[in-house]
């Protein structure tokens, strides 16, 4: 697992034949893994990992995110059932809930004097949610460097009421995602996945100078048949139907819910 | 630059000697560069860390970010000016504006007749801030293993309507943060910052159990202090500071900026 060269890597992501790449080691290869072997991360690998994680920038040093390990096996029961019933959450040798966390920084403010009133802005819930996706993905790269496995959860945010409860989330705490670790099982291994064309994400000085998804739609119909799905529905039109209205899978109330809990009133 | 051994950041980070690591390379000696040298980074080198952004995880592959290089001087100077008037942002090799994208998939979902409506809902503004969050630090994480240094640049949010003109940016997308990318100036060495100590972002099962900051407001005031600032002023203090209503700097009208955009609306 994970042991493609930069330039196997490339050729997987774009469908052609990489230029001359500096050394860029594992950073090319990932993808998501659910399929974990049993093996524990020890806990000592573990407190590394949260080092690698608060070693991430961090806007003006305020640290707005912290994390839940649920590792009770009951509890990560319920957290899977929560997270649309996955079951790689169950089997991961650790899961985090990764938190946007106004509150630690509340409580310091007010115990020498400040009221914080600037986190009622929607700039400190941009900057929060910045923050706990730059450490988590710092997390993640150390954990791939070490040859564990990952697989983010966004439906961590299909049920906030009954997550904010099981992990008992004061107010200006929101589950943000969550992050299955393990090691990966290497009988059934997961693919490099190709992505767009880099002329379809990267822009020189001003946005969109022929937009165009190149030959992208193609590369992943026959990605997706290769893997048995249905053929000739290709990126445009799942992702298309992804972003339909009818598939926010009780997403469609986190405005509500995080004004709720004190995340963006102004 | 970035040489410490993971037991050396630790204790740097944490005030405290490390349990025992796994090797984690670079991971934990992140810090923010200010002063870059004035060699370039060559364009191959770039593509190669534009893999490794693309190489991230991206919610169910919807890829809802983009990235626009500033490279023209005069240019550069433009949004160094909306960024704070930040030096750095003038001196480093590269300038990326880091976007969220909802634009391009909008595109590509009405070529196959479908409207996506759901983009006009909180969910996908909070997905494509992960998205374009994750494929940053992934590309700072495999540019920090070449030596490159960087710096985010938040301020990229201080005038979204100025940043939106300089850059061409449609509706549907928006400037998130900048990041500059440079060769460290190593005579003006910039440190390894203290954080939080574990027991106060890392919660086992449950939320705040024993919530406590430690001794780290010592621990800043001491760091402070040895850099010249004002001693006695501590981070509860000047990170209480800093959330204050009165040091927003423009991002007080994020919300509506955004809505008018086509961000949030539901």
């Amino acid at each position: 697992m994970f042991d493609e060269t930069p330039t196997d890597a490339w050729r997987m992501r774009y469908g052609a034949d990489a230029p001359e790449l500096p050394d860029l080691g594992r950073f090319l290869d990932h993808r998501s893994i659910r399929h974990f072997r049993p093996e524990p991360i020890p806990e000592s690998t573990v407190a590394g990992l949260i080092a690698a994680a608060q070693s991430a920038a961090t806007s003006s040093n305020l640290q707005l995110w912290s994390a839940v390990s649920v590792q009770n096996k009951e509890r990560r029961a319920k957290i899977a059932h929560l997270c649309a019933d996955q079951q790689h959450v169950r089997d991961a040798a650790w899961f985090f809930a990764f938190l946007i966390d106004h509150n630690r920084l509340r409580i310091a403010a007010r115990a020498v004097g400040e009221e914080a009133r600037g986190l009622d802005y929607t700039e400190f819930f941009v900057m929060a949610l910045i923050d706990a996706a730059l450490a988590a993905e710092r997390l993640v790269c150390a954990a791939e460097s070490l040859g564990i496995g990952i697989c983010y959860i966004g439906a961590l945010r299909n049920h906030p009421a009954e997550v904010t409860e099981l992990l008992e989330l004061p107010e200006g705490v929101f589950g943000a995602f969550g992050l299955c670790l393990g090691w990966p099982e290497q009988s059934l291994r997961e693919d490099v996945k190709p992505r767009l064309p880099q002329e379809a994400v990267w822009f020189r000085e001003r946005y969109g100078a022929g937009l165009s998804l190149g030959d992208y739609d193609q590369r992943m119909d026959a990605h997706y048949a290769e893997r048995g799905l249905k053929p000739g529905v290709n990126w445009s039109m799942r992702s298309g139907k992804r972003v339909d209205e009818g598939h926010l899978t009780g997403r469609e109330v986190l405005m509500e819910w995080l004004q709720g809990r004190g995340f963006m009133r102004r």
